[in-house]
């Protein structure tokens, strides 16, 4: 077991979905993926909250051992977005964005964080992921996500950024925007000359497209039937994927990268089935356990 | 191995893609269906053309040893339909639709094939697929494939069709629109309350989920990375689907059924490599194997 830094937003969002509201309801890149990966090794956050940030917020986080030392806390409100999902839950409609605080966060991290061997750098500004890298000492395992606003204003941040990382995570649109092509079976080949050793490519409800060392790697989701608010899957699928393998702490064997896209599924399987971090939070390991031999069941096939 | 009936349409197509223009192209379900399926055992084929068509459009079938006796010839236009894919490949617009002979299209069939056990009905009036259903003895299995337009207006006969069948076979919209409801994975188990033993959802790019015996099996499409048009994949699918089991020829046995879903997926991973069939009625079974193969080394997991 290796410890895991993620560096990301910490918010509060208003959803609206066809099954109901949440208002004001813990959100955030940071907090699903360190969540999800905290079922599997110890996590530490580092991200800028406001000072309207509830304590019982932060005890989330604490109450899975994860550490909060790397929050900054400073005045003003906390990163707030407002999105919703008509019938087709693959897409969330944004309404209203309130950077807030997170406009002039400049993520430092604590002395201690920076031995850390399992990196994830979640959608931020890729310069500020840059930084962040600055600051490990000599990590293991580096992954980023990003967001078609980076891809639009910042693409050649990104592109030096994709030169250090071992593996981008990001979703179909994302994929198709950066290399520029509809076709996301050729798009993820071709992103892995950019850099990173392995694509894995989040297809919400139909699962995940890996590709690496020449090698495609395709699995569905777990078919859940009670999909109440798809927020924060992606960040609890990179949590499952940096937590499995941190858990570990091997080196890299594209075996090891392909149970860690299952462990990402199961994990985001959880986060859907309500709204905020709700459902994500009361995880335990007897419940992944036994989603996992159920997931089996879903893709047993004859060769 | 046991003879295969199919009724469709057989058509000419003009289809615009992102990629180039097919100019009345051969197309049809039944022309798909029948050139997939002809891979694994006999077909017969019922539909209608006009006196437009090409003796060497049917000579494509009888290449492959495909009974065209069942084709009816009119006088008029065969059926011709118009559509285009912008970038999202998995959804075809409609431009135009003459149905010329299509409109008064009785299927009668030729007495030989009243024996037929592996039965499927493609996407046709259900008060035509019913009549087609009354003239064959005893079918060992009946696949049936519909579209929105049915679902809208034809519902009863839909429904009353579903109890005489044993595999539904339809894509992700139809499936929302027949059980009214988004959650796909929640729709197809509904279905199967409506008579089918299984329904079969077919995904496009992501592949399928079926739904039988309490179960879902779900898997990805083969990762196709120079896609040209994926008109006719889904009836390129089914022949595989009933291909596969009408060579078997046993008694229902649910693994069986999942792994004519999986030749359902190879075989259309074929057709959507060129226009119309180029691409399908070039294939072999060496390239099937070959494909099938690969596929599996895409899916392959540890436990």
């Amino acid at each position: 077991m290796s410890e895991i830094l993620v560096v990301g937003s910490i918010a509060y969002d208003t959803i609206t979905t066809p099954t109901g509201k949440a208002d004001h309801a813990l959100g955030g890149s940071a907090n699903y993926f360190s969540l999800s990966a905290s079922l599997y090794s110890r996590v530490r956050v580092v991200g800028v909250i406001g000072d309207d940030y509830a304590p019982s917020d932060l005890a989330k986080l604490e109450n899975r051992d994860i550490c909060t030392k790397g929050l900054q806390k400073v005045p003003g409100s906390t990163f707030h977005w407002e999105g919703k999902y008509e019938k087709d839950m693959n897409e969330a409609i944004t309404l209203d964005t309130q950077l807030n605080v997170f406009e002039n966060f400049n993520p430092e991290l604590p002395e201690e964080y920076k031995d850390s061997k399992y990196v994830f750098l979640a959608n931020i500004d890729p310069e500020l992921q840059h930084r962040v890298l600055d600051q490990v000492q000599s990590p293991k395992l580096v992954g980023v996500d990003t967001m078609n606003f980076w891809i639009d204003s910042k693409i050649d941040d990104l592109k030096s950024l994709l030169k250090r990382v071992d593996v981008l995570l990001i979703n179909e649109g994302e994929v198709r925007a950066l290399a520029n092509t509809w076709n996301t079976v050729a798009a993820i080949k071709e992103l892995t000359n950019w850099g990173p050793r392995a694509v894995v490519m989040k297809r919400g409800e139909y699962g995940f497209m890996m590709y690496s060392e020449g090698q495609y790697f395709i699995l569905p989701a777990y078919p859940v039937e009670n999909v109440i608010d798809p927020t924060g899957a992606g960040d609890t699928f990179a949590g499952g994927f940096f937590g499995y393998l941190s858990k570990l702490n091997s080196d890299w064997k594209l075996e090891d990268v392909k149970q860690a896209c299952i462990h990402g599924c199961l994990m985001a399987s959880f986060t859907v089935q309500d709204f905020s971090v709700n459902a994500l939070e009361k995880v335990d390991w007897p419940q992944v356990e036994k989603r996992q031999a159920l997931y089996h069941k879903v893709i047993a096939h004859r060769d």
